[in-house]
């Protein structure tokens, strides 16, 4: 069967209630499109765990900033659907802007606390953004069961408190991160990227490797392994804006004064005109 | 059948999600409890529009003030149960502080512009703490309609909105304002009131029924409405303090320039230490 393509919030939600009533058990795995393997993967995640597969396609305005890269965000609908189709999706939501947030909106949810570190600072509004586009597609699709990729550390553990919060009838599934061969995590916005600046990306991963190699030799003091990390970076890349490099816990991703138990190192550079995040989640 | 009373969310979910996949309509009533006419003839409305109806009771502290009356609200839940089931509710839901708001909750829905106006500037937070619970209630029951009493308008159109803007696949049913014999609206804080102030009280619906008989008779400036209003309830209340008497458009509950269309005039009077609240809906 083909895939199926809907684009309003009327149908959508119409189409998923139909499959409710039926006893379909729904997976959804959101997203912004210009997918890479990050987004396949968390659909190959899903799909053994549902009986129907949809993913959306929208690029969310409210969690852009001023001046951040809304309008040359990276977008390929069909090059999207083949990988959609291939990935074992069913149903592609692909609304406008206009759908999602038509004349008269006034409504934003907040997920307080958990957005006052890491991004949250450098991204003021963002993450309301990303918790109202969420709490409306989860309204819209109804799913069982939704994937978010561990990448984004922050707006994963947000949805997740969220969905607790406002009791959300949705089991959350966090899949991994997908890294390029060179340590490089996956993002649509790596294609901004000049040959120059890809190369110097890997320090990233670079860094976050020597801060779990510390950690694994027994550094337990966060300032001593974000040094070292923020060193790392300084010396491989030529002129990064070094924006956080933070160890945190997973549960309300604020700073750890030692480094036990499940920890979060999380870190995000400016490359140029492009903003990379990367983090890895250790146990200790 | 007896009511069924639940007080876990989970036993609410899983309620209502057996009665959904079996394609029964769920009704919703969502209430703080100490029943009267008014929570009643929601039910009543619901009733034939739905195969259960589910009465919610919970006093939701995240709506009252630090100096409001969270602690004295008055509660029944005997008397409560027996007037559910009198008006045909199959389940009450009826959860603790705790359940609804456990450690470590950190999220708020907020309807902006529409609490900038009447009730929100004095009661900072209230209509985050409605919104907010609202959305968990409708989680937590999953109804395909819910009734509001147009008593607290500005309520009833910010949960309308909310509806409307995180695209809850819900039906908003607003039932009419429920009154004593002599015009006083019905709410679980006239138990409060003393024999004298119970008498003043009925001065709200005489300085809105005023206001009513003006613009039947052709006045459009609201200015000269709202004074004579507000003189009404001067004369005929010893120390009233008007916290707000506005004529306000139904749309967005901003106040008008000239009375026209459909409008809403709405007026706080605290007596005491009462705070009562009224308003009439007019078409012009």
């Amino acid at each position: 069967m083909p895939i199926t393509l809907l684009d309003s919030v009327a149908a959508m939600q119409q189409h998923s209630l139909a499959l409710r009533t039926k006893g379909k058990r729904l997976g959804f795995v959101p997203t912004m499109g210009y997918l890479h393997e990050g987004h396949t993967s968390l659909m190959q995640l899903l799909r053994p765990r549902c009986d129907v597969l949809v993913a959306s396609i929208f690029v969310n305005p409210m969690q852009f900033g001023p001046h951040e890269d809304l309008s040359r965000y990276p977008r390929d609908l069909e090059r999207d659907q083949q990988l959609c189709e291939a990935a074992g999706c069913d149903v592609i939501f692909h609304p406008t802007p206009q759908e999602i947030y038509p004349a008269g909106f006034h409504t934003h949810v907040a997920v307080e606390y958990l957005a006052e570190t890491l991004c949250g600072p450098w991204r003021p509004g963002h993450f309301h953004g990303v918790a109202t586009v969420v709490a409306k597609l989860f309204n819209i699709v109804m799913p069982h069961v939704a994937a978010f990729g561990q990448k984004d550390a922050q707006q994963a553990t947000i949805i997740k408190q969220m969905v607790r919060d406002l009791n959300f009838p949705i089991d959350i599934v966090i899949g991994p991160t997908i890294r390029e061969a060179d340590g490089l995590a996956k993002s649509s916005r790596n294609v901004y990227l000049s040959p120059e600046e890809r190369l110097e990306a890997t320090s990233l991963y670079g860094a976050l490797s020597l801060g779990k190699s510390m950690i694994e030799k027994d550094a337990r003091d966060p300032a001593v392994v974000v040094a070292a990390m923020r060193q790392h970076l300084e010396q491989h890349m030529r002129a990064p804006e070094i924006q956080y490099v933070e160890i945190v816990n997973t549960r309300d991703l604020h700073p750890v004064e030692k480094i036990e138990g499940e920890i979060l190192m999380a870190l995000a550079v400016r490359l140029g005109k492009t903003r990379l995040i990367d983090n890895f989640m250790l146990k200790v």
